[in-house]
């Protein structure tokens, strides 16, 4: 696979802080930045589901560059929901309205296991045409003092992947996929591998089509206890990680994972940082290691004034790690007034 | 308010940990253990709904009596909802099937938060009576070297109370909450003294009936940031607890509260600890501090042997803290089978 463009000159602020450095500006970009705040977003979505709105390559690529169209942010998000990679193995998910993912077999049993590792990655060509067609664009946005703006790839955790299939749906404590793991553990590992394997394809895909960054988002580890996230679950996200090592830079990131943060920054270049953590406790604890993070999404719906001084202290307490990546501690909430994100970006960019 | 009982003789094993001691019985019993995994409370709540259920002083009193007459566990804990002291209050609030508690009239402003206060608890006989009915048969219940088995109150905390009034029904990050508590600090304030009047008086009521402690559940403080519970939360919630401080032991309890135990511990006789902190862990940072918990639920579903050890190892942690009651880290799953708690508490009582 050849990249669809290669940019050539001063490498962009994002890439820079991902890999340690301090560029002059300074990179933001918001988790669930191409999403319902836009109304350019509501507009393209009008009749069309999410998973489907995925895989339509015009589509994916039109709400993936929304965002940085009208914010200026120094990234792109690869516009894509966790449930994808599932979707092109042929797995029967579908997003329900005011519920969530729903998977018609949920994977109870070391026999469904062994029914869904049967299942591969099939037909990917929409992913690689949504992401010429972003890169494309891209190429020619500028970023800091550079020419072009990098996407970032992105896939969902193999315990958060796991914790759908088995529980079915969304739950709080995942207590199906949480006692699978004790209760069978042969069949846990064989699930767990099959979701590292299908993560690890699905970012491998991305950055082969030409994403400049990876983000593996494990939405449900918050839930586990440290001694089991780090010997039934760990491994299998450094496995899905490792998958593009060493050809961009990996983020990691997790909700309610403060438990869980050295754990989490093992086999990655840089770790997304939740906004119960403050940055420079979580600076203290992961010594030489970029962060990202972590403005808390409830201070957008609060009033500029109050977000312009809590952005200002996550700006300081930021200054402990050796780089940061500007973001939110979670997504961006749907109701958020647009015009807040555009000047939060100026905020940051402000010398 | 006179007592509907007046036990005498030894102090049953609860009320001995709660105070700092160890005694000869190790203490359990378990959050949500009058509820759906009982065969006896599906037959009675048959036709009920969950609200008025807890109305119907029979009935509750049944309810909170079930769990102690199968399992012999160490104490009863009323059968009540987060929601009852808003519904004696008169807020139009009610427990949709699927979605949770909904609130008819969210609370978004100021002059809602206005109209909201006018409101005081209203004719509490029904909660009286089903504490005198079951403080009647606990009297002559064993528990331990005691001839009665004491009975907690229980009432939500003023933040998970607040996020409901403002949010309207569950949500995962309490958004509109906790940007109400930054963009209008005295509505906040306002709300949350109402709030927390209405823990404290819902308590205070238990506790003249008959309850030998209390439980403070704060469901949702946890996606809360330190700062934030520190300054606009934790100061009402020792105001509830506040309301019955001398006369009864009095617990407190968040799930993902991990990063908040210093301040939750501030203002209570002990601590319930989530599943996710180790209870080494936690006695290391409270000393001092009496504890409970912490078997995960999740182990209650995945074979006895699993949650033997699992079991045995939460009680050589918990030997860290000066006194210990044992509990789960959240409430039972609704899909447990009570056999395995009954022989779960046979092992807890083993000498």
């Amino acid at each position: 696979m050849i990249r669809a463009v290669t940019p050539t000159g001063p490498t962009p602020p994002l890439l820079r802080a991902l890999t340690g450095d301090r560029p002059q500006t300074h990179p933001v970009w918001f988790m669930r930045q191409a999403g319902r705040s836009l109304p350019e977003y509501r507009e393209v979505r009008r009749g069309t589901g999410m998973l489907e709105s995925c895989l339509i390559p015009e589509l994916a690529a039109e709400i993936t560059l929304q965002p940085v169209r009208r914010h200026r942010v120094d990234a792109a998000i690869f516009f894509s929901d966790i449930m994808i990679p599932l979707k092109l193995a042929g797995v029967d998910v579908d997003i329900v309205a005011g519920v969530g993912p729903v998977i018609a077999e949920p994977v109870r049993t070391a026999s469904d296991v062994d029914r869904l590792v049967a299942h591969r990655l099939g037909d990917t060509a929409m992913i690689t045409e949504a992401i010429r067609l972003i890169t494309t664009e891209l190429a020619t946005t500028p970023s800091g003092e550079a020419a072009w703006t990098p996407l970032i790839g992105f896939a969902g955790a193999p315990f958060t992947l796991a914790a759908y299939l088995v529980e079915g749906r969304p739950s709080r404590d995942h207590l199906a996929a949480r006692s699978l793991m004790v209760a069978d553990p042969a069949a846990w590992e064989k699930l767990m591998a099959w979701c590292a394997d299908l993560s690890g394809a699905f970012l491998t895909l991305q950055v082969d089509a030409g994403a400049s960054a990876v983000q593996l988002f494990d939405s449900w580890a918050g839930s586990l206890p440290l001694a089991d996230y780090a010997a039934r679950v760990a491994p299998w996200s450094r496995r899905a990680l490792a998958s593009v090592e060493g050809r961009v830079p990996r983020l990691h990131f997790g909700t309610g994972t403060g438990h869980l943060l050295e754990e989490m920054a093992k086999g990655t270049d840089a770790l997304g940082i939740d906004y119960r953590t403050p940055l420079d406790e979580a600076a203290a604890r992961l010594p030489g290691m970029p962060l990202q993070g972590n403005i808390d999404p409830a201070r957008l719906l609060a009033g500029w004034d109050a977000l312009e001084s809590h952005a200002r202290e996550v700006l300081d307490r930021g200054r402990a790690a050796p780089a940061h990546v500007v973001n939110l501690g979670h997504g961006v909430p749907p109701e958020t007034d647009p015009a807040i994100l555009t000047r939060l970006v100026e905020l940051i960019h402000q010398p």
